[in-house]
Parts: structure tokens; sequence; C-alpha cells
């Protein structure tokens, strides 16, 4: 199975594409699409669709696992990542992939072991899940990878719980 | 000018497509687009990318005007309505229209007169403004019309200022 994982954001959108053959896990791909932010926000989202829609079509994984927007602090800029996500959604559908969105807790609990784990620690299992020398960088590119592993193991847990999931 | 005014969400989508000749208004089209609640959420924000882009293919607006996305009490539903923007948002710039906000209250302002208009008295406006006999429905169709309205008319109090607003 090959899996899109998406960290969405406006400024800086997280991808990292893995791959499991067997027990095998393998990056493919990971790295950050970015929009300009002197641009107007509907150009940034059009940007990012673009640029998501060229992943998809280069890459063609299986599914796609996208990170769960929660309420931050800062509303707008909870609402320009809702924004992204709902973008990065709407193409990832079109293409015929299936879509699963996770908390950000389900990621680290997933990845790390634990919900409450640190980013350095998400960042170091990445490395030791996927059997690299040094860490993934950038961050919202190791993040993205992580969602993407997170997919990866729920789909060995419970196949059928995890298709599909809404809002 | 051409505009077409949308009223994001995600079950109902509301739009609403109108002409300005000079100083004739003319509504071309009103309606809601409606995605399936029992579907996933990725798919309904594909399904209602689908429609927007046929929208805009059909009908060839120059300027979409959309409806800010306020929080709610219901903090699900605002990041749904908000995902619901952003494919808006993109599928519109990407058909190389600009893109203006407008949050309810400056809708308000503009077509009723004042911010604290009730739906009521905005449709009874629309009405007015277009020169229709009944009321335009459904509601979010007349909302939509109403955003629509409220860009015209800040294009014509002030064409430099409404262009490309951000956030």
């Amino acid at each position: 199975m090959f899996v899109l994982g998406i960290d969405p954001g406006l400024s800086r959108c997280g991808y990292g594409l893995v791959r499991r053959d067997g027990r095998r896990l393998r990056a493919e791909a990971a790295g950050v699409i970015r929009t300009d932010p002197a641009s107007p926000l509907a150009n940034r989202l059009a940007d990012l669709q673009r640029e998501v829609r060229d992943l998809i079509t280069q890459y063609r994984p299986d599914e796609v696992a996208v990170e769960r927007v929660l309420f931050s602090a800062n509303v707008s800029t909870a609402m320009q990542t809702g924004q992204s996500s709902g973008v990065v959604m709407a193409e990832a559908a079109a293409a015929g992939c299936g879509v699963t969105l996770y908390s950000p807790n389900e990621v680290k609990s997933a990845v790390a072991g634990w919900g409450g784990a640190d980013k350095g620690q998400v960042s170091r299992m990445v490395e030791v899940l996927l059997g690299l020398d040094v860490p993934l960088k950038p961050v919202d590119a190791a993040d993205a990878v992580a969602v993407a592993l997170c997919h990866l193991a729920m789909m060995t847990a419970s196949p059928r719980s995890a298709t599909g999931v809404a809002s």
C-alpha cells in the first residue's frame, strides 16, 4: 500500500509518501508545499490545489491520510489551515483516493506510542520506522510522513475501521 | 460586470449570479449546491468542487464574492464550512476570477443598509434591488445573491479597495 500523508497548512503544507511492502516501510518522497503569503488567499489556495493535484498525478498513492485541523488559539490561522485541508481532501477524493483524517494525538500515539509525545520523539520514531540515518527535514515533511505511517499502522491493525472517516 | 456570489456550506452551498449593466441589476441564476450528508467528508468536498467548477464554466462570471466564514458555537460545522469555502475559493481563483470575501455584516450593510438587519430584511431588499415580485428561495440562494449584490455595491463605491482581499 502506498499512502500520501498530509500535514495541512496554507503557508507550509507538509507531504510524505510512504510505501509498505509486506513489513517493509519506505518513504518515497517528502517535502513541503509553500504558498506566497503576499498573494491573495484564493490564489494561494489555488496554488496549493494545483501542487497537490500534481503530487497525486505523479505518485498515484492508493490512499491519502490528512491530519485533522483543530481549533488553535489563532482563529484566523485555524480557518486558513481548515480551508487548506478542504482543498487537499477535495483533490484527493476527486482523484479516486480514499481519504482518512487523524487527529494529532492519533498520529503521535500510532507513531511514538503515546498521544503526548513531543515533536522530537515523533521525528525520532519516524527515523527508526523508516530506517533513516538522519532526521527527515523540514519538520512539516516529517509530520506528514508520520501521518502516512499512522494510516498504515491503523490499516494494519483494523483495515475496515479506517476507511472513509468523515469530519 | 457579472458576479457569482457564494454563501458557503457543505450540506447547502448557496450561489447567485448577478449581472450589472449600467444601473440595471439582474439575477441570471441562483440556487443551492447540496452534498450528501451520508457520504464521507472528502467526497462531499469533491462533489462541491465539481459543481462549483461546472457553474463557473457554464456562466463565466468576472468575479466571485464569498461570504466569510466566522466561528460559530458549533465548531465542527464552522470547520466544515471553512473547508467548503476553501474549495470554492481555490476553484474560482484557478478559473482566473478575482475573489473577494465579505463578512456577514458587510453583506447586510451593503444590501439592507445596516449590519444588524435580519434575514427577512435582507431577503426583501434583494427583491427590491432585483425588481422581483416574489421572494427568492431557498434562503441560501437569496443569501448568495445578497453577497453578489454586496460586491457590486462595493465595486461601485470603491473599485480598487475590494480586489483580491485576503483572509
